[in-house]
């Protein structure tokens, strides 16, 4: 299949833009549309054998991915989601079949969110690749929430679960060996949220409503990403690991390893939950605003003076050697520290 | 070089955005940019062995002719140019030098044009491939021009000189044989149409403001981009061989080659210049504009009633057996037909 045959595949898939603020999609040199006061933009790219392997993940997997990650992005900003844009890297190896599967998977997450995928390009490559630009918009811009925002005593919280995605990677790195005694649904219920990230994009504009004062996405991994925030903020982070929300599932897959569940969910990545700040007298509406989007939302530590982040365990000590995950195989993120 | 590491040299090579639009560029989970009432955007990928190659082309001209080829699709459009996005793909195998050499030639080209870098990814991969995603900006979508605005009885124009780039691809892929007879200065000239194309950003603005009906950037060559043009409009263009500004060295290069060299000019890509239709009681207009840029003008042709294109020859004949060039090299666009 020929670039512009799939061009115009994506282009039938698409449809014509639902979205009336779209006024030119694809076909013409560049995409049009109609803008709100502030634009926020994401590039994210998901490489064959560094993100994912095609032995693990199936087509409609890698594109959903692809598009939840950088979706994500959007999220972690408070941001209103607007428009993706796909460039497709593909080798000639794989067929007809499978790109129609990869577009049905960004198609389906788009339609979901009310994205509309509004241009891209497709190219020939030894390597499949899938560069996913994401547009987001907000009326103001002190109304997006910024990584730099954290301040001395302040709520740390998380929505969601965590060490999903990371039980997920360890189950799949242990296919050889013994398997971990996990009910089916439980596992498959791991492994999808490792393989079909939700973008928290809806619990995104609520925080950012409700007052959150700096939030960044759990891709890299608590530990990591806690870093960034504190480091941008200029300010330390204080985590109780023990009030870390732990995914079901987690506690087994971490025991069977021999590793304590609460560091698995601290260091593991691709959880895609956000982190995030607010002032105490705000903590109440945060609480509401979440729950009435059926969102758990878990109170885990504090802002404090210093810099980087601490970790304390249930009897109080403290941990400062937790990193980001390193997964033993292909499929990891390198670039985790 | 881990990927953070690399980000903030991006980072350092950039500075602090001197655009005020941008208010936060490198460094949060998204950038933010100050809007203008229309957005425009457009991705574009450059892969290694499939668009160029390392033999071929130094790390700067990669990095120079990926956001050269990404800002033509918005001076295709008449946009005001905003910003740029970069997802970089890098082998390992590639150092550190490689990298600060190709960033350079895409901040170069970034800052001559007024284009902030402000966000990207950097990933892992086994081939080297580019991503850049360009948004332009314009205070009303009616001033954009699109394919589809050609009108029966308009002209055809075109900027600048054609065939540049496919005579330097001729002279590429005829390395090992006798050499072609081109003082070494014009074969230089012609080598860098080639790698370092020049995105006439400028001239796309200047014809949208005088009147231009409709406009594409010659990337696949006359031949194939004119037919787009002429499909997106439901028109017929008329081009008259003979009408077409050459490169200098073009037609020494095609005799060489034993090739006409208006065919040449017609089929080869990556020329990046714009081809439009306007109306003739504009033509003054447009001539007085582009004259005050300092960029040629040339009519090649007509709008007529009917479907495609039709190239006629000096002595009158019709051709319609003309099409975008493959090129008989592995850094050929594999999708030109």
């Amino acid at each position: 299949m020929r670039e512009r045959q799939l061009i115009e595949l994506i282009a039938r898939r698409c449809g014509p833009p639902r979205d009336r603020r779209v006024l030119r999609g694809i076909g013409d040199d560049a995409a049009v549309v109609a803008a709100k006061p502030v634009c926020v933009i994401s590039t994210d790219s998901l490489v064959e054998d560094v993100h994912f392997t095609l032995s693990h993940y199936t087509p409609a997997e890698i594109g959903h991915k692809a598009l939840a990650t950088a979706l994500s992005d959007l999220a972690a900003m408070g941001a209103e989601v607007g428009e993706a844009y796909l460039a497709l890297a593909l080798p000639g190896r794989l067929r007809e079949e499978f790109s129609r599967e990869l577009i049905d998977g960004v198609v389906d997450l788009a339609e979901n969110h009310g994205v509309t995928i509004a241009g891209g390009d497709v190219v020939d490559s030894s390597a499949l690749a899938l560069t996913v630009t994401v547009v987001g918009w907000a009326e103001n811009p002190e109304r997006l929430v910024y990584r730099d925002g954290a301040r001395q005593g302040q709520r740390v919280g998380v929505t969601g679960t965590l060490g999903a995605a990371g039980a997920a990677l360890l189950l799949e790195s242990y296919d050889h060996e013994p398997p971990i005694p996990l009910a089916a649904d439980q596992r498959r219920a791991l492994e999808q949220r490792l393989k079909r990230p939700r973008p928290r994009l809806r619990e995104g504009l609520l925080l950012a409503e409700s007052g959150a004062s700096a939030m960044i996405d759990l891709s890299d991994g608590l530990a990591s990403d806690a870093r960034q925030l504190a480091q941008r903020s200029g300010v330390r982070l204080h985590i109780d690991l023990a009030a870390l929300p732990l995914a079901a599932g987690v506690r087994e897959v971490a025991a069977a390893r021999g590793l304590a569940a609460e560091e698995l969910a601290a260091t593991a990545g691709e959880d895609y939950e956000l982190l995030f700040t607010v002032d105490d007298r705000r903590v109440a509406e945060v609480e509401q605003a979440l729950a009435a989007a059926d969102c758990p939302v878990t109170w885990v530590g504090a802002v404090e003076v210093g810099t980087g982040v601490v970790f304390f365990d249930a009897s109080g000590h403290c941990r400062c050697d937790l990193h980001g995950f390193e997964h033993g195989r292909v499929a990891a993120k390198p670039e985790r520290d």
